[in-house]
């Protein structure tokens, strides 16, 4: 496997395009109301402008893609939920009654699947057109006993999520990213732990609902994990390789595949942020593409978010995926580009100024 | 003028539904997902049922009422903008391009302004039915020198209020709250304080910009309106009639109309909460059917939203008023009844449930 198209793809994200977000700024300066009244929002159509490099970002056509994979540390324990409610959950988002339907179609976005590595066949789902299929494998090896997948798999995956953003661009002008997989914030925690060189017990939650016992066991494991695969923090492919997981991957991909084509990315939850800070490590530029949508209630997700420099949006305890946090955000991302090109100036209103 | 329709309006208020509350909660707490996953849409979710009396609660049609009036404080130097801004900006918001309007068209909520209490005389407008005519005076009394209005001025906002929430309760499924009057962060925090017997210096805040000095100053006028006029916190009419203004009287006479006709409201920021804390010591009822939208920059807020027992949706540093936090929260209603009314249970879904 080359890394051509990662390294490609890295090569391309340029970051914000300065003169638009300067001029946005102007405008948002100007606008009938006290000075920057609108705070974050307005903070948000300043983001959009740089990103998309114009004073009218588009941001209609919107996108949330859901990256599955199962995890082989399930048979360490680490969730409530068997193992098959991954490709059960799968099935209900293709059949449009889980969370993530119900919010992309209030927000106004499409939904798009993604079988990074769920370990089943998912044939007749991806025949019908209703999955995306880039399986990398039936799911990640356990990485309480050794790598969660080879070094090639990992560029593979992330190269997926990739591919995967470049196909969709053409009809995106912005996305959001979305997770499914059971166990997975167990890969989560222990790539923040390795990124951020964090303690497993800061950055561990209680995933689907651990009571106090089961998520002493989930740090012990995790904790376990670490210290036999031992992965590098300076090198982001061998983080991914030894403790993530291909959907986070595939995440990571996704992100870097927007900022290479200039289009926003709101980022959901504790697993997509995990995703997030690998794709920061790949290329620190794609940061300037990254809206923040949501606190989770996992939190592992502060020390990845602080690491990124980012604010989410939202904070409405949240604890699910899927994109669900990135859907409730896009309305946000609607509201600040309203404020940048429907209203109107002090001088175009009228309307006296401050003394 | 007699007490009639404020008294018979709050004794219409009933409280939510305890059945329709307890059926959402059973279907919510058996959707896909983690239990509670979606946390505080899930909560916003119940209320909803339980204001509307219904597991199918309406939502669709969303109307923001912009109370609108003048400030005598403003004679005392109290705020950064002069008087007239009042006026222009509800120019602004008949033409469509301030920040209420752009964001309640993103939420697919309709405006509507009411003149309560605007210095000059908006009859042009009034004429079109652009605005809705309530004018209790032309503005307040400065409330630095005696009272801000008379007791029967204050029922008749009050009154007026509750009529113009059962003048438009037959077109609207849920309400907004909005403000629009150059000044009023001051009577706001005058009342917050009356009620919650606090220092003022607790409950001011910079209002559109005010600096060091200017806020010193503020506090300072407001200390001794507070003491001159001396508002008894157990009569909340005397309240209003001597720190409060027509806009805020109008914002919980529609609170109180809402309410009476089980309709939620979503109350926008410091202004709205001053009002909707006016609407709770007339009915502890009403609380029921207030929706927090956000947490405004302005510190009074906090003691009021505390005393209403309500926690905000939002924190978007916003600090605007015009009912622009109400009309960026009307998002995450859309989203709360998609998810008690779209999303699967686990038996529906087929999908296996937390061992």
């Amino acid at each position: 496997m080359d890394m051509d198209l990662l390294t490609e793809t890295v090569a391309r994200i340029k970051g914000q395009d300065g003169a638009a977000r300067s001029q946005a700024k102007e405008r948002l300066d100007q606008l009938i109301m006290p000075h920057w009244a609108l705070g974050r929002m307005m903070d948000l159509a300043l983001d959009l402008a740089g990103i998309c490099g114009s004073v009218h970002p588009a941001v209609k056509r919107k996108t949330i893609v859901v990256m599955a994979g199962d995890h082989g540390i399930t048979e360490a324990g680490v969730s409530l939920f068997p193992k098959e409610v991954t490709v059960e959950m799968v099935r209900g988002f293709v059949n449009g009654f889980a969370g993530i339907n119900v919010l992309a179609k209030q927000a106004g976005a499409t939904v798009k699947i993604v079988d990074m590595g769920v370990a089943e066949d998912l044939g007749s789902m991806a025949e019908g057109g209703a999955i995306i299929d880039r399986k990398i494998a039936f799911g990640t090896a356990n990485f309480a006993d050794g790598p969660a997948m080879s070094r090639d798999q990992a560029i593979q995956a992330l190269e997926a999520g990739i591919d995967v953003a470049q196909e969709l661009a053409e009809s995106t002008d912005i996305f959001g990213t979305g997770d499914m997989g059971i166990g997975n914030t167990s890969p989560s925690s222990a790539m923040v732990a390795a990124f951020c060189r964090l303690p497993v017990a800061e950055v561990v939650g209680r995933g689907t609902g651990l009571d106090d016992a089961q998520l002493e066991n989930k740090i012990a494991i995790l904790e376990k994990a670490l210290e036999l695969n031992h992965p590098d923090p300076a090198d982001p492919i061998d983080v991914l390789a030894k403790v993530g997981g291909f959907e986070i991957a595939g995440i990571a991909g996704l992100i870097l595949g927007a900022a290479a084509a200039a289009k926003p990315i709101v980022i959901d939850g504790f697993i997509s942020t995990a995703g997030a800070l690998l794709a920061a490590r790949l290329s620190p530029k794609s940061k300037e593409y990254m809206i923040a949508a949501h606190r989770s209630v996992e939190k592992g997700q502060v020390a990845a978010l602080a690491d990124l420099g980012k604010e989410p949006l939202l904070d409405l305890q949240f604890r699910l995926g899927e994109g669900t946090g990135a859907a409730v955000a896009m309305n946000l991302v609607d509201g600040a580009v309203a404020i940048l090109t429907e209203m109107a100036t002090f001088s175009e209103a009228a309307v006296s100024e401050a003394k």
